[in-house]
């Protein structure tokens, strides 16, 4: 790939054209927006004027709504060898742009799953896509000629490229993504009403539980308009379940043992099934689940601690594998918990107390 | 506080009873287990011989199913002035001793919120309930002196006190415990039998959410068991709020401009209120939210990457509030997050760019 055309110089578009660009890749920039794309170029993405020719591979990043248009009028236009674009959900646009009875032999659906907090050219960045998965959903009339060109792109972004059916993407973005956001929703709604005493006692697990209600609620409705139909699906699941564990609740409140006993099982189920889900989501490496162990450390709530422990750390030769920090409530002393390979977590242990830190047993 | 009993040695009456040692307390030590009243003494918890008469305070730390009677032992047996237990649930307990016909007003529940994975008295700490909420629920009958007893306790383990009445504590545990726990195994049950292909797009988001759902099904069958009415309701209300969103995503696959409007504003009420919900769950400071900026920093998976940027850190001056590393999918590089507060963001990012790291815009 020499030459790429970005359409729409957002978040996405702009990380992407960055990473080509980075390349050596000669990308042009375009946005409905002029200033966004001069943004995005004066930013190092490329150039904001049109190109000459056709370039080799267009990449349309508009909001989901305006991709199948988008992708249309380039294609009209003729203005690539290949069409990519990057919505997060894949069937609805081809199933468009089929319906608009367009040749989609040059065309590929594909899926960067990268996102960020901000949006915009602003927040861009070329390492956006590192070591995450890029979906591409493929059809037996995409050529291969654009396949490989697409397959450059997640590699020039060091992405590790996913083939998937694009109906298969949606059910699968609906479960990892969808449906866990709306029940992370759920949860939190309860908390909006509820007395401060209650809300007093959240711990680590409702935290965890409910970080990602904090969302903006205008980007969701437009992900979750593009996917009603398996998202709506899995949470028909979920309320099966939901209603299955409340009358194993009530059951428990019986007199008569043998309904408590009904219910117990009910119970039960519901938590070993989450149990056997749980342990195939993958870890922070993204392959199978590292069986890790932590080493607790008692640190006083300053600069300078933190640095200390992993001088030490580094000292004795241990790679810290993540770190999460505990603050004390109303004091200024903490818990830092360092999560070590199990062979190192004696070794981090015997180190860090020979050098004078309180570790929890 | 001069003496005090502690009737099961297991990480919650271990870890009170090193905490109560470590402040000078006389502790005795008795579990139905004679080998693990032993072990605690060994671990520096107490003496597992029996005192030689009333001690100023017995705290029951027993399994769920057995504090009522073995509060009611101890109390016939006037081992004590004062009589504490520390039940996960606090309404039963209490009822079940009031209709035993005792005497209640030496008796105070309570609840502290702390906890860990592992059980027993090896994975007992005197810093486990350290900056944590311990709630107590005395009531009108509650002798002020016992009242006094347990606020000793709570302050001897360094933890803050939270005063309220027992039903009211079963109701917020419900809801910022029993029932995130119960929704978390529920999605992840959805990962139990799904598509490999699907798992491998797993994210951050869906990590959180599920990660309590890995705990051990039998403790909780028992923490449930005994809270099933509050529990029940508030997932009620969660089906409520599921079934209406299921409607919801059903209207948007309307051909119907009108079905379609309504609901898209479906899908935005429960995405609002789970924002009002979020933000009212405390940060790590225990305290109302504080906002936090991030710097991220691009590194190798190496040892001592760290703790260069810990020490460079420091030497900037900057407090890191927490720490959130992102390994890449198979590769040996990945992002440090590091969260400071606002003020800091800049500071750092300046710092460590000036020291040569590679900053996310």
């Amino acid at each position: 790939m020499r030459t790429a055309l970005v359409v729409g110089t957002g978040l996405i578009g702009t990380s992407a054209a960055l990473a080509l660009a980075g390349r050596g890749v000669v990308v042009h920039l375009t946005d409905h927006d002029p200033e966004q794309a001069r943004t995005a170029a004066a930013l190092g993405a490329g150039t904001d004027e049109a190109p000459t020719g056709p370039v080799d591979l267009a990449i349309v990043a508009a909001p989901p709504a305006h991709v199948a248009a988008a992708l249309a009028g380039a294609m009209r236009d003729g203005v690539a060898r290949g069409y990519l674009d990057v919505a997060s959900v894949k069937g609805g646009p081809r199933r468009e742009l089929e319906s608009l009875g367009l040749d989609l032999s040059a065309y590929i659906g594909s899926h960067p799953m990268a996102g960020r907090e901000k949006s915009g050219p602003l927040a861009a960045t070329g390492d956006l896509f590192e070591g995450r998965p890029w979906v591409l959903t493929p059809t037996r009339d995409t050529d291969t000629e654009v396949l490989n060109l697409a397959l450059e792109l997640v590699s020039h972004c060091r992405a590790v490229p996913v083939v998937m059916d694009a109906d298969a993407h949606d059910r699968a973005v609906a479960l990892v993504s969808h449906m866990p956001h709306l029940v992370s929703s759920m949860v939190a709604a309860r908390l909006e009403n509820a007395e401060e005493a209650a809300v007093r006692l959240c711990g680590q697990g409702i935290r965890d539980v409910t970080r990602i209600a904090a969302s903006d609620p205008r980007m969701w409705i437009d992900i979750l308009s593009a996917n009603p139909g398996p998202v709506a699906d899995l949470l028909a699941d979920v309320s099966a379940d939901l209603d299955g564990t409340v009358r194993a609740l009530r059951a428990l409140q019986s007199s008569d043992e043998t309904e408590r006993r009904t219910g117990t099982t009910g119970i039960e189920d519901v938590l070993r099934r989450g149990n056997a889900g749980q342990i195939r989501v993958p870890g922070k490496h993204g392959t199978a689940p590292v069986t890790y162990e932590s080493v607790v450390v008692l640190v006083d709530d300053q600069p300078g601690q933190l640095a200390r422990i992993f001088a030490d750390a580094d000292r004795a030769g241990v790679n810290i594998e993540d770190v999460r920090i505990e603050h004390a409530t109303g004091q200024q002393a903490g818990l830092v918990e360092l999560v070590v390979r199990p062979s190192a977590a004696p070794v981090l242990t015997a180190a860090l107390r020979e050098r004078g830190w309180a570790i929890r047993q």
